[in-house]
This record gives C-alpha cells, structure tokens and sequence, in this order.
C-alpha cells in the first residue's frame, strides 16, 4: 500500500546561517546541501537575495542557487523586494519566498515596510514572473502567524486577511510561520482550518520553531488538518536572536524521524540523513546543534527505507 | 467556561534520581517537593520500596512519603514486590505503582521475572491491600509499552493481553510507559484505543519520554484519544543509561506549558514551576537539566492562571 506523502523544505542554508556572525565560504554550503541531497531531501531555501553589503553571508546567493539546480533539486530563495526577486529569478530559483508579517509591529521592526507594503510587493514580484514568462513559483510565507514579540497576541483575522490578500495579490502558495515560537497545537489548528477556509489549497505549507519546545507537536497539530509541507533545518540551525541557547527552527533529522515512524514518506533515507548532520556538525565546529535522533540513535525496530 | 483538566504526576524523584551514583539527601528531596508543591502540582511518585542496599538513593522512600502527606500532596511510590508494597502501605501512600514490562525480554532483564509472574505479584498487592482495609491504589504501569530496545517491536496483542491481565489480577488503574524513547504518534494512538477496547476507563494515563524528540508529540497523540494523565520530571531529570546526553522523561514545565497553552487546565502556576526547576537546578548542580521553556521564558501573551 503506498504511503502518504509529506514534503520537507531544508530552509538551513538560509535561514540557519542567517544569524551567524561570520560567513560561511560557499564551499561549505555546497557541501552541506550535497550530503542532504545524497539523503533524499529534495528542496531547499538555499539563500537570501538581498544586498551583500547588508547580509554578506548570503553573497553568494546565485551561485547556490546554480548549485541546487546543477544537483537537479529545488531551489527557493527568500527575496523580501522586487529588487531580490529579479536576481532569484535571474539566477533560476524554482520558487522565490516573500515574507510578509501578520504582526503589523514586527512588519514594520522586521522588514520597515507595513504589511500593505508586503502585499504591494507580493504583486509587482507576481507580475515580474509573469512578464518573465517563467515558471517560478511566488510563495508567500506568513511570519509571526501564532503570535509575535512585539505585540503578543496576533489577531486570526490578520492572518486570514494577509493570507487572502497574498492570493489576491498572485501569490501561487502561503505558508504560516511560527517566526518567534509562540505556537501552541490548539492554536496551530485553529489558525490553520481558518486560512483553508479563506484561500483552500493556497495553504501549502507551515514552518515551526522548537524555541519552546513544542515544535514537533506542533507539526503534528498541523498534519491532523491536512498541511503536508513543513520546512526544517539540519541540525536545527538557526539561532533566536531573543533567547541565547534555545533552538530555533526545528530540526530536520527530528522530523523526518517523525514522520516516517508514523508510516509517512518522506523519500528520505534517515541514516545518510544524520550523516548529513555530522558533516555539518564538521563544517560549522562553532555552532551547537540541536535535535535528539543524531545524538540517541535510532529504535532498533525502526523500519528503514532507502532514499526516494 | 470551565477548563478540561489535565493531571500531572511528578515522578522526578524517583525516576528521575534513581539512576544517579550519588544519594541526594533527604532535605534536597523535600525542598525539591515544597518548591514544586507550591507551584501547583498536587500528585508525586516520591520513591521506589526496594531494599536500601540494592538502592540506597531511595533509603529514605519512608521519609518522603510522609513528608508529602504532611504536606497534603498524593504520594505514589514504586514497587517492585510484594515487600515493597508492604513498606509502602506502612508508610501511607495514596498509591503503589507496580511496573509490568510488556515486553518478554526487558520483563527478565530489567526484574528478573516473566510477566506472569509480575501478574502474579499484583494480584498479591492487590490481596495485600484488601486486607488492610486501605485506600490506597494498586497501579500498573506497562512498561516497554510501545517498544524494546532489547526485544524491538512489542506486539500490541502483547500490551492489550497484559493490561487486562493486571485489572484481571485487581489493578484499579493501568498506565502505558514509553521507557525506552521508541514511541510515535501513530503508535501512541492505535495503541491506546487498542488497550481502552480491552480495558475502558482503567486505562488512566501515559509516561512518555523525550529520548529522540517526540515526547510532547506524543503527549499530543494521547490527549486525542482521551487521557488526561500524564508523569513528567521537572527539568526533564531521568538519564536514559544507554544514550549519554539523552533526555529521558519529558520535562514538567515543558508539558504544563504546552497544555495551559492550550487551555487545558493543569491546576499549576507556570512561573512557580520555573521557579521550582532552578531550585532543583540549585540542588543538583551536577545534573544537566533538559527541557526548553525555562531557558526560553513565557510567550509574553502566555495567559497566566494562579496555582489551583
């Protein structure tokens, strides 16, 4: 009988060294996403197009790109303005990923552009892609959807509104984004069956933080109301700037474990998966990683698969 | 409205001690107590009834069972063995916890008996118990519930057949155990509904451990299915022999975070149980305590309820 399908999206290469202090030369980087790829993970938020004046670890934006497409993998690229969209597509992103708040404070702290502003952008990115007459997707990703530092509560109805206005604006797909760790399962639920009654199979994807440990269980609140893409980060890379020592996103070895002990398919191979996680561990020595599988081994009775 | 509650037992100090290899002391126990009492939490396993020269960490299990009394907190303790239980009954528990290992091989290794023969020594505390004319429980916690990692896979027919064996033998509660970290959120599932078919309402609660991640996934999967009892360690205190550095048992602070985030009602103060968590950090200085929301502070939304 053929399992059900989920899809992880490796957001480490982004989203995990965007916080670090010093740059990691893009051999590494290509490394990193070489051992994940061996293991069956097949897409990738490989970079941020923004000026490298502003974000130098994220200079060689193009160049992963052309790495994850010569590996015939997915490549998205997180681009917060028409300027970042030309280069992703310039490059030959698969996807570009604009971020948009739902925390009207954290939009304007985060990006200094509202959240009108993000939707604006949302639409000239859109009608680039077209005038471009590729097939890239426009994905929007919906930050602090569970809730935000700034303000604290986050009003469902902002995030359904922001999401149906990124459909309306030509977003392809949204995904919601627990940017701070404040998500619970009850909350996760809730919010996600009110953004699928408001824009359906536009919903494609959620995005957790461990910050407070309840990242899994979150991920499962979201597969019992159907969400079936979640993005993960090797290792669980990738630093809260609020909270020195907690985790951030979650770890991808953890959730892949998950998922395929419950009988999901993810297409990848769990064992090269940690032995992606210790060739990461060799080229980042300074960062401590998070995630329990590579350290406790996987359950003698676990039924491994080979990767899709 | 009224919130559905949770309960929450305790079993820090004795699971979480006993594997230690040094004796904590009787007034390091009792403070560990008192700051968690105060926090709310109103039920604790205080001790293993097991000989002072097998176990000499639980030499004081007497002590603490009154001390918990005097304190008005339900007080469980572990036993092995019929003389266990009888030290336990002498010392006035609420309850004695007998642990039945569903799996063949760990049942011979970890007590050097068969499972009938735990069976058996049930329905001997159960005999025991009657005659006294106490009050007080007779529970069974199934352990390697969900799988072995001497044995592997643990066949549900294997879980379903002992779990009626102990009501059989006179159990007034059953609980289903995770020792070993090897449980999913499928699993959790099909096999509680499977042991509720055979046992209904004695089936009263579930242990989970955090080894590989899942624990408050799991938690997640149970309270989905219906149970409203779960044991945790503050600071995730119960070191897991064969994976160094693994967490054992979920963290209290971790669990009540994530019900009272959902609006359940556990009947604790999370800021107090914080409080109590770098207390117990204080008393065991060489113990590395797990766990995220203590390091990862509230959600500054987090609704806070006083200590029931």
């Amino acid at each position: 009988m053929a399992r059900e399908t989920v899809e992880i999206l490796e957001v480490g290469l982004r989203d995990g060294l965007q916080m670090l202090d010093y740059v990691v030369p893009t051999e590494s980087k290509r490394a990193w996403l070489e051992a994940e790829r061996l293991s069956g993970v097949k897409r990738f938020e490989v970079a941020s197009f923004v000026p490298a004046k502003i974000l130098p670890q994220m200079a060689d934006a193009a160049e992963l790109v052309q790495t994850a497409k010569a590996s015939d993998v997915y490549a998205c690229a997180l681009v917060p303005n028409l300027r970042g969209a030309e280069g992703a597509f310039a490059a030959g992103v698969d996807a570009v990923l604009v971020p948009a708040s739902a925390s009207a404070a954290h939009s304007v702290a985060n990006v200094r552009r509202t959240r009108e502003q993000m939707i604006e952008a949302v639409a000239e990115i859109r009608t680039l892609r077209d005038s471009l007459g590729i097939s890239a997707h426009v994905e929007v990703g919906i930050s602090t959807a569970f809730g935000c530092t700034l303000q604290g509560d986050v009003p469902e109805a902002d995030v359904v509104w922001l999401a149906a206005a990124a459909v309306e604006a030509g977003a392809d797909g949204v995904a919601l984004a627990d940017t701070v760790g404040y998500a619970d399962p009850a909350l996760v639920r809730s919010r996600i069956l009110a953004v699928r009654a408001a824009i359906g199979d536009r919903l494609t994807g959620a995005h957790f933080h461990d910050t407070r440990g309840l990242g899994l269980a979150n991920v499962l609140a979201a597969l019992d109301v159907g969400i079936r893409s979640f993005d993960a980060s090797l290792g669980g890379l990738g630093g809260c700037p609020f909270a020195p020592g907690a985790s951030g996103n979650i770890a991808t070895e953890d959730l892949v474990f998950m998922l395929e002990s419950m009988g999901l398919d993810t297409g990848i191979d769990i064992d090269r998966l940690i032995e992606a996680q210790q060739c990461l561990a060799s080229l980042l020595p300074e960062e401590t990683l998070h995630g329990k599988i590579s350290g406790a081994g996987l359950p003698r009775n676990f039924a491994r698969r080979a990767a899709a």
